[in-house]
């Protein structure tokens, strides 16, 4: 049997993000392990530290797809309420993990567990650790749900290392074919294109440089060959109006 | 009668973005201006050029919040869908807009306007233009959606533009503090400042720099007083515990 790709939404939480003073780069990170493991990225929600929003969130994207990566809010201060969030949605209690405390209890030995550090140590009852070798306090995840913190750099460690579990071997093949030419120019050649190879997925994206403009094309599919062959022909194509075309 | 401050939603439209070949700064643009003329922004989603999910999303999003706005998918090519998407939201037709077509004609007299190219004056029936001052084909609002094209330089001029009419004075007030005092110190202390100034927005946010950390305490407010009297009373405290503060 044929095994089916797996699907996954990101819901990234702050509030940081929509007033503009934070640029969101956590999803791009994400999705490019996800499509380099064969895991299709479906959706990007970006929503505010707010409650009742979240909880909407987590229970639509755990129905709709495989895997629901959530990044933001697990830190030790009043606005980290994911944790508190995903406990509600699932109908769990948030309960104190005791190895999480453990691990907490061990990080701050020489300082102070104060009680917003070990507030890092509530998470749903059942809950399975994500391990954080960067800051010690660990994500989790239940049923299909992935919590990681919103610090760039703790997030990519914990994040990488995770969803290696998820890599089925299910590869996306792709070839990028760029041109000097237009959109306008090649645009319904492209359209003919995607229509005779249909299982394929080709972008149009124009590009501006300094001293030149022009197109990528990204042919993307999950068969090496038909990428190859579609790609072939958009290449000759190119090659024959005098587009310049280069691929890679 | 008080004035009500305006919400939003942002669609981003991209097969490039969720597989993270681009790196989605649009949503940044925009939050940021609509910061500033105070509008507040709910909520980004980022979805694939797929039809129903768009369809799906204007219509969540349209009755949702005062404002829509979309960016991308409205170029010549065949995954250019954005534009079809919204009038089947609205049930209208899409129909070739005159104005649009003259511009177009004018832009490309000494270039070819291909069919791939005429696609870009396809509106649905009763948009308003929305001016492109770089490359000519224009967005277009219908009702309270709002449609703007991907690449971020024609984007940012049309967005700019288009969003002061939605400027009614109704400011956010904001104030920021720094310290070198971690979360975890400073956590409990903001919790009770939030309940006692609750109808503000105390965000935490922890920052890595090279040789030090910390972390940022951004106070948002719709009331300058309100904003000033929480900021003075966490710098203070911060101060009283030697944490370093510094506001602006």
């Amino acid at each position: 049997m044929k095994k089916q790709r797996k699907t996954s939404g990101i819901i990234i939480i702050g509030n940081e993000i929509l007033s503009g003073k934070t640029l969101e780069k956590n999803s791009n990170f994400m999705c490019k392990e996800l499509f380099r493991i064969g895991v299709s990225c479906e959706e990007i929600v970006i929503i505010k530290d707010d409650k009742s929003r979240i909880i909407e969130k987590l229970n639509n994207f755990r129905k709709k797809y495989s895997f629901v990566f959530t990044s933001g809010g697990i830190g030790p201060t009043h606005d980290d309420i994911t944790s508190d969030s995903v406990a509600c949605a699932l109908g769990k209690k948030l309960i104190l993990n005791t190895e999480a405390k453990r691990r907490l209890e061990k990080h701050y030995a020489d300082d102070v567990l104060t009680k917003a550090r070990l507030k890092m140590a509530y998470m749903p009852e059942n809950s399975t650790l994500i391990d954080n070798p960067v800051s010690v306090a660990p994500g989790f995840s239940i049923q299909n749900i992935f919590v990681f913190p919103g610090v760039p750099k703790i997030m990519q460690v914990m994040f990488k290392e995770k969803v290696k579990s998820f890599d089925e071997g299910l590869r996306y093949y792709k070839k990028t074919i760029s041109t000097t030419l237009s959109e306008g120019i090649i645009g319904e050649y492209i359209e003919k294109i995607q229509n005779k190879f249909n299982t394929l997925e080709i972008g149009s994206y124009p590009y501006f440089k300094k001293n030149s403009f022009g197109v990528s094309l990204v042919i993307k599919g999950e068969k090496d060959l038909e990428v190859s062959k579609a790609s072939n022909e958009i290449y000759n194509y190119i090659e024959s109006i005098n587009g310049n075309p280069e691929i890679f």
